[in-house]
């Protein structure tokens, strides 16, 4: 019997151990895409306590807490630290097979040296160590970076951003390298999903407002609006962005005339309702001049696309988004997909792109959708994401690289990203490695592939791990 | 080599074989979902054949038999129970890695105490030891029941039917605890489908009549079904009813008005067809009020979706229904489902509720719904159902608990019924638990999961196989 | 550690080992659905090098050389078969885990003797190695059908195909047996797609004309439309052909008239474009009636559906059809698949079908769809097709065969075909029958299959491998 997590931790063969070991285990990250604050970077925020790191805001822990029927003082409310810190220990066995038994053991040692298994009994003693802990300097928001290895962090930014958090860190760690310190790149990712948000009138309006405010223009048609977010496009490019993301349920690709894009802003400016239609029409539009952008800026586009978001009514006026209560759609988007690509392609604008399907019975169609649209000289100019969301465990990630494997190139992979937003999710990439790891050294063992061939399988575990990421986002230098 | 189905079938780990010996293997069932008929139990019938048992209603085994190209006569035709059982024999070995090849011979063994296997050259001898056995009083419906030591059977009612043959059991083994002796609860289920079946104006008004008479009230308007309906739901909590059960294709949430509803009423009693719309606005409306007639009374409400029933129309016209001419549909129904449930949360009208989903493509988005409405203080509020139908077995029951596992909580799954027809359907709970304490044997083999954790996983084991159900469903006590 | 590829490849266990060596290995192979060219049989098509042979059309190996960064030159372009085979040498490696990986080893070794691993540095040595065996005789198109033991092959053939080259070839081998030697049958497959696409009426309109002449009649109407399909349909009858095959998106089974039909056939002819509700209703039609006239010839009739083909305009415009920009579509088809066969059964009409589906989503629903269906005297007599296209591979094939397994009767499963352009696909039998032996042999060791019936399960594999294809299609004799 293998003792838990030990340091060969889903590793089951020896081959997969020699590959994680020798090849993987000690490459820097490159998390390119996650939800971090960057206001917490610049100020290299210290946490008050454990619960705040980890039950501040992870909604994948309160989703769980509630299924253990754990009431809602005790999750979003207004109960005490230590109460929170305490349910969420009694919850911790009941989640075995579940993520979060791995990811939360995971964090304690990495981050902590904590060994000990979290339960009822065990809460008290690991809330105060982890508190204790937290005082220390290198608790911090960059200290966690730093103990992770992590080389480079890309954020979540809408285009009305600033960057002020970016530029203030960036001005702050320039004399890193100098000072033979690892310093964490933190770059801006540009997320415009609310520039196609006409659905609701008074929102975009003011986002609009927003966006012509910190762009220093005013915006009153659909032209200037192009303008002012290749403006922002620029901007963000000079600050180190190189990839874009989009949330959407599924794709738009409908066919629309300037004209009636135009009125459609004008429409919604004067606070009109769009119909459905409407709405699919601008999306459409839209989400070409996104790609667009990105296809002139050598930017990689990222699209995720699938869930239903905020199902539970009662509870999003309660606590708003992102609090738990999204889950994975049925689609059929294949079509729009394929669509959308192919105009793209067809006025050579399309660019890099990532593909990330929520719902898992989506893989091997995404799988296959690559293979229309790859081309040289980018290896791998097409990608199919990692596991997403509640895809990122352990069988989500086997079946996304299984699935690219069969039907794609696992070799020409990106890889792992933590899409967190926790300064404590970085454990995901060893887990990622291992898994990684473990497929191949399987097959391996299997006779499935060649031994002889050790030395390439070596460079494709690191590829995989960091330097196909690294080649491919081509982040810029210091 | 391991034997075929030896004690420790199914269970390829030593932990795996502990947890099913010493915590699994002799717990009661609770068995809250079937098919059985209350007649049969109320006068604990006697089987003439096994041919009765195993081939008089079981479409699985004429689906198979079909598929193996045998003529229908000797499926549901004329022939003799022995060429009938003949055939089947000779079917079994193509049955290998189909369910029915575990299910006949665990049946056989466990009921019969036969060890042999069913092919052509044994089909007699085990057909006159069955026979020859069935004569015994021990394998009277009750006496099978009590064989596998199940502790709760819900059976499957329509609110109009009078549950005569429930009360008859009832009153009979009310001294069955004095006695000493175990007796099996026998409690109605609630399954109101017909109250929505619209679609057939002659065959829904003669439903209503039926209906009305069961209740001693005429049903002239749709206040007076919401009436009617209750008053039976309340006679069926009397009779410790606790569980609703809807078989649906889709969910129905589709926006509509009181008055619409009690038109599309009227024009139904009036022998007039309604439109699509009108069918999908009245089925939404029905299936609110079982909701919240069910939110009301505490009782559990389940949902089984997506099928396509009654495929061959030939075979319709000369069979019925429930003959073997069903499949798994494709819907795209997580939309309407989220909708449906919302409605009720908004509303503080949602029941506990178990979500059965036949095609497993669905596994995710079903096991991600859960989390949108899960909320204390019942852990496992929102659950997923038992791998259902075409999937209640290994690869199915695997993917289901595995899907639930990384998408939710296992632990506090309320775990297997059998849904089924047959006094002999019991060991499918045997198969489940096995397969349930062999995921969890292996991981905990593997490291996946703590061994120090052993007690609580034992309790897990425990609870999965009976407790949780016990203390999910509240049965009423004696 | 196994070795790569030794001669227990993919073979875990000991059963497996001996189940294929003893029982699958050695049988020979009917290839019933494929897409080789009758007339490179007919003149026995030498290959200029074995570029041509692997590179010529293998839009699998294009995909995966445009995943890996080549250029368009190195592919479809002008560049020299060397420096074709160069890049494809490169790509070799990077398609780990790919079955492209194996199935070019495979056909290495067994055709060309080569245990070397393709890449980079074996490059010139393999190509030059193979080039000048493709210079003997034995390499020749039918001298790979003989090493292979290809014992019948059925082409895919468009109505209007004259089928000389099947006559020329038939003609040539009839004295095969006489003489002691083993030739392949060479059977025509009737593929009549082009005779509902309507969609487009300038190609249509040329096609019917060219089909008139095929047949030597004048088609003006569309009874003579189809009077010269079943003309068609006896001439191919009369050349051996027992099977159709229908490439498909969805199925299409709407309610239409006669008078409509013959009215849309008349509008297409006189060059007027159809609606899409014309369309629809036009390929319903035909649809049935190409199914009536399989049923009435006792064939078999294939349904390949699901894919997006063509998704790439630039390259289609520049490469043409079949060039790797296909993929997996998502369609929810099961209710028109459902109400097709019905309708054919309801009137007596359904043949032998195998139903092929491309997204492994629907696996599930296929496998329960064969069930509705069934009936004596035919064992099987709907089948679930292997795992097709992009699913030719391990993990594809193992699905199939497991949703097949536990959802209907693998053991009248008529198994492999190679759907392949290629006559160096034949291996594709040998791994489709280790996978085979591989799952039974498995199932075995691990107590789920009685090895008391040892004899019984080789029959199974056997008639897996070989026997139910040949017993199902029913070819004519010599």
């Amino acid at each position: 019997m293998k003792a838990f997590m030990d340091k060969d931790f889903l590793l089951q063969t020896e081959t997969a151990q020699k590959l994680f070991h020798e090849q993987a285990e000690h490459l820097p990250i490159i998390d390119y895409h996650c939800h971090l604050n960057p206001k917490e970077i610049a100020e290299d925020h210290r946490f008050s306590s454990i619960t705040e790191l980890w039950l501040g805001g992870d909604h994948y822990k309160w989703r769980a807490m509630r299924s253990n029927g754990v009431d809602e003082k005790y999750i979003t409310g207004n109960a005490s630290d230590w109460e929170k810190f305490q349910k969420w220990a009694e919850t911790m066995p009941y989640c075995m097979r579940n993520p979060l038994y791995h990811w939360t053991h995971l964090e304690l040692r990495t981050a902590f040296g904590i060994n000990k298994l979290l339960n009822a009994s065990t809460a008290r003693e690991i809330f105060d160590e982890c508190n204790e802990k937290l005082k220390q300097p290198d608790f911090s928001a960059r200290g966690l970076m730093k103990r992770y290895n992590v080389e480079v962090v890309c954020t979540t930014d809408d285009p009305a951003d600033t960057l002020e958090y970016h530029q203030a860190y960036t001005a702050e760690i320039v004399n890193c390298k100098s000072s033979n310190r690892k310093c964490t790149k933190v770059l801006p990712a540009w997320r415009p999903d609310k520039a196609m948000a006409v659905e609701n009138p008074a929102a975009y309006k003011a986002y609009i407002e927003k966006l012509g405010e910190t762009a220093g223009r005013n915006i009153s048609t659909y032209d200037e609006l192009i303008d002012v977010l290749q403006q922002r496009h620029d901007f963000f490019a000079s600050q180190g962005c190189r990839l874009s993301d989009h949330g959407i349920n599924e794709f738009y690709a409908e066919d629309f005339t300037e004209t009636e894009i135009k009125q459609i802003f004008q429409k919604v400016l004067e606070g009109k309702q769009p119909t459905a239609d409407e709405v699919n029409k601008f999306r459409s539009a839209l989400l070409l001049e996104f790609a667009r952008q990105d296809a002139k800026a050598g930017w990689t586009q990222q699209f995720h696309y699938g869930p239903m978001r905020n199902n539970n009514t009662r509870m999003f006026r309660q606590l708003g988004p992102d609090t738990g209560y999204d889950s994975i759609g049925t689609f059929n988007t294949a079509q729009s997909m394929s669509r959308f690509l192919d105009k793209l392609d067809s006025e050579g604008m399309l660019a890099k792109t990532i593909l990330y399907c929520i719902n898992p019975a989506d893989n091997e169609m995404v799988a296959t959708m690559l293979g229309n649209f790859q081309e040289g000289p980018t290896p791998g100019k097409i990608q199919f994401g990692s596991g997403w969301w509640f895809n990122d465990q352990l069988d989500g990630m086997e079946r996304q690289m299984n699935a690219l494997s069969v039907l794609g190139l696992l070799s020409r992979f990106v890889g792992m990203l933590t899409d967190s937003r926790s300064f404590l999710s970085y454990p995901r990439h060893e887990y990622f490695r291992r898994c990684l790891c473990n497929l191949i050294g399987q097959d391996v063992e299997d006779g499935k592939l060649p031994a002889e061939e050790m030395p390439f399988i070596e460079q494709m575990v690191r590829d995989i791990s960091y330097y196909n990421a690294k080649r491919y986002f081509n982040f810029p230098n210091d």
